[in-house]
């Protein structure tokens, strides 16, 4: 490509709203333009990378054996009224009306679409397993759209869906996408990790995340640098810490903390480790009768130490809090503790509650916790000796970095990750709430075994680019760069002998079938350099009337603090050597 | 690819709703599939016929120096109101609220973003001309989907948008747009016209509308089988005939014409040509004061041959009534005419009207026309004899087969055609609407002259198929089959010598860059015969035992009558050398 039949268009400045490096870079090497929030055009330099990415995933995808077709963007509310998602999906879920008043949705993903086509196309055991595909545009109506393509509302996902004769057979069709996504993440060049999550209802390891790591991400992911552990924060589990519990040594008290209404203040206040103190949080179940109506309620306390934050996910799969729970009302919480927030705890409660101990509490000795009296609380608290044992201990708690990793085999690290893949075995959620349903060898019916696969392609750009920059831009991985080598020639619309020596080199190497862009604008050099360093294509190769006469080329990687001279003859071959690498 | 790994499935019966071949044939070999009224899922067949579609139109968009790019499917209504479009356009604009109740617009075309981005990065005449092009889904919500694919909701369309410093550089750019598309169409392999259409205000031969030639199609074309002429049947001109108007002959007389309200049963009744019958059509225009209030109307007697049948947009450019018409109520005709329609005329009119005549009336003498009274025409009418000369004379009519050719050259014929390109000069609507403007090489604002340029992409293959299918199935051009060339093993799940051939042969061919699919499916040769005929692959070879012992394996073009022995040695050069051809 020659840049003057091409579109390069950089800016000076970001957009004041783009707070994060893939978001600012992106708008000022003109690969994205925002239309609205959270809407934006791919400008043909970002289509370019985007195309890249597109091309690799669907050449995995194919070689595991997913066959593509396309889902409409705008589709019926009918199947999402059979799946209940109608309803259930927030504000989220983009609605439309038609003209004649019928209910449309812009899809978020195709589960409802796919099961109605496998229902219809799938009859017989002899056409299993089957895995569809598409590369489709998606909405979803985020609250609050920002960091560019990071968190968009329209975007474009690959998305993939299984259909398996029972769950061993759904595995393998997991196991399969999870390798296909390793390889796509692979070829991309990018840093990233394949992380356990929670799989919900289906349980097992039946679901992971692929996360490209960047200092910037959303989300934390947990792993083990002396084993392949590795899950995210939702999901890692916080062993039982091991040994018994250590024997009581101090009395019990009550002692003043005036004001002192969290760990971190109590924990100052008497120079104590926050580790030796205990958190009450509170948390109610509501207890319905046949006609679903609240007849009463259970208080839960949850007790967590000092330093630890609560799990949610943990929380939501305790014995009796996995039908829900709620935070208890300052009605309740006085009811049963006689107190109020800041001061609560197990001990000298009004009213009995449920008491369930992180597994870490649950192993604590001379503890302290609130005293349910404002203003004070229990030091030197001893299970057993001050209260009794709990009601249940239970993984209430997020990771911290140092936990014992749960294979056994180091210790836990914590880093940040971008979500740019996720495999996940359905079950038969979909089939069950749509009847889709196959006919075994037996001739029975029996639902399909599902399983759901994503890809974010559009913000896969946007992660790469935060784990490889700096601050004169982007730093593309080959793979997905939107041109892979850039020829400048210098003085080209003065010296014939640049312009010759730069065509011929950007002929050679487009014969060899490299991505490469000649750059033919008549920049002045500074400005061509930094445009091509904002935009971040990798490999740079300057042609100039001293390096003809010299016989030598400068060619940098944009990594490279400096650029090497190479023989002009063998520049090509310099190139090609330096990308098969 | 093999069909193991691919998703083949056709049916016996095409659904009730399809009632043309494209739809009925794409819905039995397993290309689309229905979700809702106009909204289809491409499915893997359907969907790799659509992807080669894309390819040979990106390739020659790009050489044609488009350059690719994707604004969004949900669009802010912002820019729709600047352009006015918003409230313009009616409901086949599928309007959306967002979870913060602001309009957005599910895009049918994509004119106000392209003009956005246009007027944010075009700065100077130095930037000019510039073509942006995309690829991306489209929805129009008609009021009655069908068709298929032929007249879906949501569709495929390629949309490009020129902009350039004035008419003449426009023009240039439109010119290079219409040859890109006659390469686009060419490679295609599809019998198609392009026609002149009307190009509105801009005038002159500015717009063209690509015609896939196929008696199934909604537009009728015009064309001289003699030149090179071609226009849609809104444009193409109705040439005055030549020489003077005859000399009367007849006496003018008042006829009965008991219940004989319309030309045709006046003719018959009278044992005339309906050729020497004339029509009325009265309109009318509204005058208003400089508030735009109604405060007068003007009444128009249109005066057609009655074989002759009234163009619209003709009809519309006929100075007084360019500014817009209504068909006038019976009120106004009975105060003008003093009658019902079916026997109205232009003499003995109660009240003068503006009287327009088309120009073959112009010339005719001794015609019949309505009485202005119930059961009566006047015949043996003529000009200056019996009502004076009209107030214009225009060309208000489709032409029909046989007119004389508007380039002199010939007798125009007429034929169906199913449009599937359209190129259109734009001129300074959209940026003047939007003030996108460019700086001049005086430094001086001017507003960017556009034009705009679609494909249908997924209206082409149901366009092909109409053009080219017979009552077993679909017959694919090689462009754009879903497989170029079909390989069918006979009992390859017995015969290890057919399955290692098949695979041979297979391999061969892939080698080669052919797009091949070999039928690993175990069918029996009437079914799989009938399924790759009714897919409508166009070259196919059959390999069986017996072939192998011969040394002859049987190739069949989709067209052909039989099959021909083909070495086997040579089948893949056979085939090769007749994809070449």
């Amino acid at each position: 490509m020659k840049a003057s039949r091409f579109f390069v268009s950089t800016l000076k400045e970001a957009p004041t709203d783009a707070e994060v490096a893939s978001h600012r870079l992106m708008m000022r090497a003109g690969m994205i333009k925002k239309l609205g929030a959270g809407v934006y055009t791919y400008m043909p330099m970002g289509l370019r990378v985007i195309r890249k990415v597109e091309a690799i995933v669907r050449e995995e995808m194919d070689r595991a054996g997913a066959v593509e077709l396309t889902m409409p963007v705008v589709q019926p509310a009918e199947l999402w009224q059979e799946s209940g998602r109608f309803d259930k999906m927030g504000p989220e879920l983009l609605r439309i009306k038609d003209r004649h008043e019928r209910d449309y949705v812009v899809q978020p993903t195709s589960e409802e679409v796919v099961t109605d086509i496998a229902r219809q196309e799938i009859r017989s055991y002899k056409q299993l397993p089957r895995n569809f595909y598409q590369i489709q545009t998606k909405f979803r109506d985020e609250r609050r759209p920002r960091f560019g393509l990071m968190r968009g509302r329209e975007f474009t996902m690959k998305d993939a869906y299984s259909f398996d004769r029972d769950l061993t057979a759904a595995k393998a069709s997991y196991q399969n996408m999870a390798q296909a996504y390793r390889r796509i993440f692979d070829r991309f060049g990018l840093t990233y990790r394949a992380v356990a999550a929670d799989s919900g209802a289906i349980g097992g390891d039946m679901s992971e995340e692929f996360q490209v790591i960047a200092a910037t991400g959303e989300d934390a992911i947990v792993y083990c640098p002396d084993s392949d552990y590795a899950a995210n924060m939702e999901k890692a589990e916080a062993m039982a810490p091991a040994g018994p519990r250590p024997a009581a040594s101090n009395a019990l008290a009550k002692t003043p903390t005036p004001g002192k209404a969290t760990c971190e203040d109590v924990a100052v206040l008497l120079g104590v480790p926050l580790a030796t103190t205990v958190k009450s949080l509170v948390l109610a179940t509501d207890t319905l009768d046949a006609k679903g109506n609240i007849v009463g309620a259970q208080v839960w306390l949850l007790l967590l130490r000092g330093d630890h934050d609560m799990n949610e996910i943990k929380v939501s799969k305790v014995p009796g809090l996995d039908a829900g729970f709620r935070f208890a009302s300052i009605g309740e919480i006085d009811e049963h503790f006689g107190c109020k927030p800041g001061y609560l705890g197990p001990l000298n409660m009004k009213k009995p509650v449920k008491l369930v101990a992180d597994r870490e509490v649950a192993v604590m000795a001379d503890w302290i916790t609130g005293a349910n009296e404002v203003d004070f609380h229990m030091t030197g608290v001893n299970w057993g000796r001050d209260l009794p044992e709990p009601d249940l201990v239970a993984d209430l708690r997020n990771v911290v970095a140092g936990d014992p990793s749960p294979d056994g085999k180091g210790l836990l690290a914590i880093e940040r990750g971008i979500e740019v893949g996720h495999v996940f075995v359905l079950g038969t959620k979909y089939s069950r709430d749509m009847n889709a349903t196959f006919l075994d060898e037996g001739g029975k019916p029996q639902f399909l075994e599902m399983g759901c696969y994503g890809i974010g392609i559009t913000r896969l750009p946007a992660a790469a680019i935060e784990q490889n920059h700096d601050e004169r831009g982007i730093i593309w991985p080959d793979a997905i760069a939107p041109f892979t080598v850039v020829v400048c020639p210098i003085g080209m619309d003065r010296s014939v002998d640049v312009k010759a020596a730069a065509e011929a080199l950007y002929e050679e190497l487009r014969g060899a079938g490299v991505d490469v862009l000649l750059d033919d604008r008549g920049e002045r050099p500074g400005a061509m350099f930094a445009d091509w360093e904002l935009i971040g294509v990798p490999h740079r190769i300057v042609v100039s009337d001293r390096g003809i006469k010299e016989g030598q080329y400068e060619y940098q990687h944009r990594r490279d603090t400096a650029a090497t001279k190479v023989p002009a003859a063998k520049a090509a071959a310099h190139i090609r050597a330096r990308l098969a690498a």
